[in-house]
């Protein structure tokens, strides 16, 4: 650990044990620097990552204030208790009653999954349809099978290649999205009655697919400011026979919370010792406000145990169905699911989408939306200090377009939803997201939509409904 | 029965019992009215169903002849013996050699599964890809998620009606094209160990299908000329506790066999009684050389117990990927599942086969794919007479792209499969058609291709192996 992480980890356990409270102002550069004995370059290095973890929040010309983040650790710590045993998985009522309910036009997308499709650029996208697809070969429609359009597969292993890992197009399969990549990797690894180990809070989507698949689940809390709890994960590996993993390793559906570089090389490590499997969602990973993409996990893959499942639905193009996998030594298997299953993914969508990333401006649209995202971010923090009450806790992400609300334990997150949806406001409610139901207290909110007073005024609601 | 079909079935009989040898001619129309006591246009109409059955073949101005296909029940009857129990299923592999083998470019493809990519009005598609996708609203990446884009969930709906099927809009589900409301169908009806029906020979991704989900088959016996053995159906029910079919009505995959509107009638209410789900799949409906459509057994069913499975893969967009299932009162769970593992079929996409169906001429389309399957049909059948040992039967199919041939039992279909690709010509060996690799001495001959000089010398290829 270096002199400022080490700091930094310091100062975040005195935030976190309450020595410094919510709300108020850091010490002092000249203060820190005299009671630790480090350089200020130490001391600012330190106060960037805890604003990248969540914990403080610069404002202009005033310093540092410790944000209501800092108090939200409890969430997690109180799910180790489901690692007593691998369960069977009922979620998908539950999911589905409370997406039906938010897709009704005229709610306000709080709770929505998505990020506004006004974000992307439609026009530039379709100029690329119509450009990709006129050179397309007739018989395209067969070679272009799985693994998929070989122009498309080049460039998703250039920008492979801009982050410094080295993929080979061989390993690259095009799915429907990046949620058929994550599930045919499940079915590539797995029989009825394997155990999965999967986070909590977690995506839904993996509670579902292992529901459907008849797996177990163990779940493996996930700090909202830390992320995942690698000892509870090296705890779970001894006690069940865990067949795979399927985590977010960058800004972590629903919490958030990014892996550090340290931890993400450390989970790949403890897998690879006992040759587990590692499906890795990382379709948030270009969502990110720092300057550089962070790694995945599959960085540090040297066995091709890691599949690393992405897609361009939440960057670029919702609804044209485009994802893949960088599957490794799973590459065939999954490649075979493919063929068995849907047998391929749209062809002239893929010829556009590999135009698109060719010639569309791909890094100066998703510059724009980074910024979009980060403005955004900035608002409804804002909205949220100035209306709710003062016990609420949130995390401040360093990407993506999620934040993770802990709210007083005496609130019932589904109630809040029903009454929600009764003012024409979608929320994701804690229960959701874990196979146990468990994070009643806990919401999701989505900040992925320009922000205007429609929303503005949505936070105010919400505030009174918790109030009352 | 009427009058007509009752002399047919009674010629059938003759013919294969071997009293009117192959090739050679039938009574003349005076000979068999004063036989048998019918009017003229009796015999026939009992002619012309039996040029349907692919029994006899019409030569101008000469009469009709028995064609190769009359000798060819035998393949089907000796599969009854796998009725004696389920079985689990261990076929991918064997089917994935021989696809692979197929896909190498410059083949022959007369072993492939798709028609000819030029027989397509791709640029057509193009232009309503490009005008259906303008108007799209941004918004429909979430409104357009299952059941999928309504412009087209609607135009499906009127093509049903054009069949007089009344199918709900409500019960259409667009998919990634038919392999997948196929998938989603058996998913949503079936738990790993369930015991589910299928046809011998019939298509590979249906055993597939119940190899990756953990189920067992049942082989229903296909007859070439008759189709679907419902009295062996009506024993595997009593005898296997089935919980669903998985049946194709229409130009069977492989043998082409169609059945008669009073076995889908039959085969519908058998299923009834017990309220067992009948998968169907009818991706080759509309590719008939007679009139008219024919019916699916969807149009029998009154309980919504058939789960009508159909695309635009093989009549219209290959690649493109959009499918659809008429999922009766399995709707929902179709559209959930569809949810949970590919989210929805691409919008874009969607937007522009919906365009296509409403202004793109597809029945127009459709009249020349016909003539041209239907044309290189009798290329083929010409070519294989030329050619083939006279000991080799194949049948006439009415519809579709697709012949069954059965070779002398000597030969090894599988051999000859490898023989053929070391020669640059593909071929589908029966094995990979069953669950059980029976079929040894079958082969499937796509004749979906524009005839040329090299299908011409592939037949003579294949023939000279035959001999050798």
């Amino acid at each position: 650990m270096t002199r400022y992480e080490a700091l930094a980890t310091t100062l975040a356990e005195e935030i976190r044990a309450g020595h410094i409270p919510i709300g108020s102002r850091l010490p002092s550069l000249r203060y820190v620097i005299a009671q630790h004995g480090v350089s200020q370059s130490t001391v600012l290095r330190a106060y960037y990552l805890l604003e990248e973890w969540g914990l403080i929040r610069a404002e202009e010309r005033s310093g540092f204030y410790v944000t209501p983040g800092a108090g939200i650790q409890q969430a997690a710590s109180t799910q180790a208790a489901t690692l007593a045993e691998s369960a069977k998985v009922d979620i998908s009522d539950l999911v589905f009653s409370v997406l039906d309910a938010a897709r009704h036009p005229g709610i306000v997308p709080l709770g929505s999954a998505f990020p506004s499709p006004l974000l992307f650029p439609s026009a530039r996208l379709l100029k690329s349809l119509a450009q990709g697809t006129r050179s397309l070969s007739p018989w395209s429609t067969v070679a272009d099978l799985p693994p998929g359009n070989d122009h498309l597969r080049r460039q998703i292993v250039l920008r492979y290649i801009g982050t410094g890992l080295s993929v080979a197009t061989d390993e690259i399969v095009v799915t429907n999205g990046a949620l058929e990549a994550l599930n045919l990797c499940l079915m590539a690894v797995t029989r009825p009655g394997d155990v999965i180990a999967v986070e909590s809070p977690g995506f839904y989507a993996a509670l579902q697919a292992i529901e459907r698949l008849d797996l177990r689940a163990v779940e493996i809390p996930v700090d909202p400011v830390t992320g995942l709890d690698l000892d509870a994960l090296a705890v779970a590996l001894e006690k069940h026979p865990i067949r795979a993993c399927w985590f977010m390793t960058n800004f972590q559906n629903p919490t958030g919370v990014t892996l550090s570089v340290e931890k993400k090389k450390a989970l790949v490590e403890l897998l690879a010792k006992r040759e587990i499997p590692l499906i890795e969602d990382d379709v948030y990973q270009e969502l990110h406000f720092s300057r550089d993409r962070p790694l995945p996990a599959k960085a540090f893959d040297t066995k091709g145990l890691v599949m690393h499942c992405s897609s361009f639905s939440k960057t670029l193009a919702p609804g044209y169905r485009i994802g893949w996998v960088a599957a490794g030594r799973f590459a065939d298997r999954v490649q075979r699911l493919k063929l068995m299953t849907t047998l391929s993914a749209s062809i002239p969508v893929q010829a556009g989408i590999a135009d698109y990333l060719q010639y569309g401006g791909y890094d100066k649209h998703l510059r724009k939306l980074r910024n979009a995202f980060k403005s955004q971010l900035a608002s409804m923090d804002a909205a949220l200090r100035r209306s709710l009450p003062r016990d609420v806790r949130w995390t401040l992400p360093n990407g993506g377009y999620f934040l993770w609300l802990q709210l007083p334990n005496a609130v019932d997150a589904m109630a809040l939803h029903r009454r929600a949806i009764g003012h024409g406001i979608s929320i994701a409610p804690g229960p959701i997201f874990s196979a146990t139901h468990s994070f009643e207290n806990c919401i999701r909110l989505n900040f992925g939509h320009p922000w205007d007073t429609s929303i503005d005024e949505a936070v105010r609601v919400l505030a009174d409904i918790l109030k009352s």
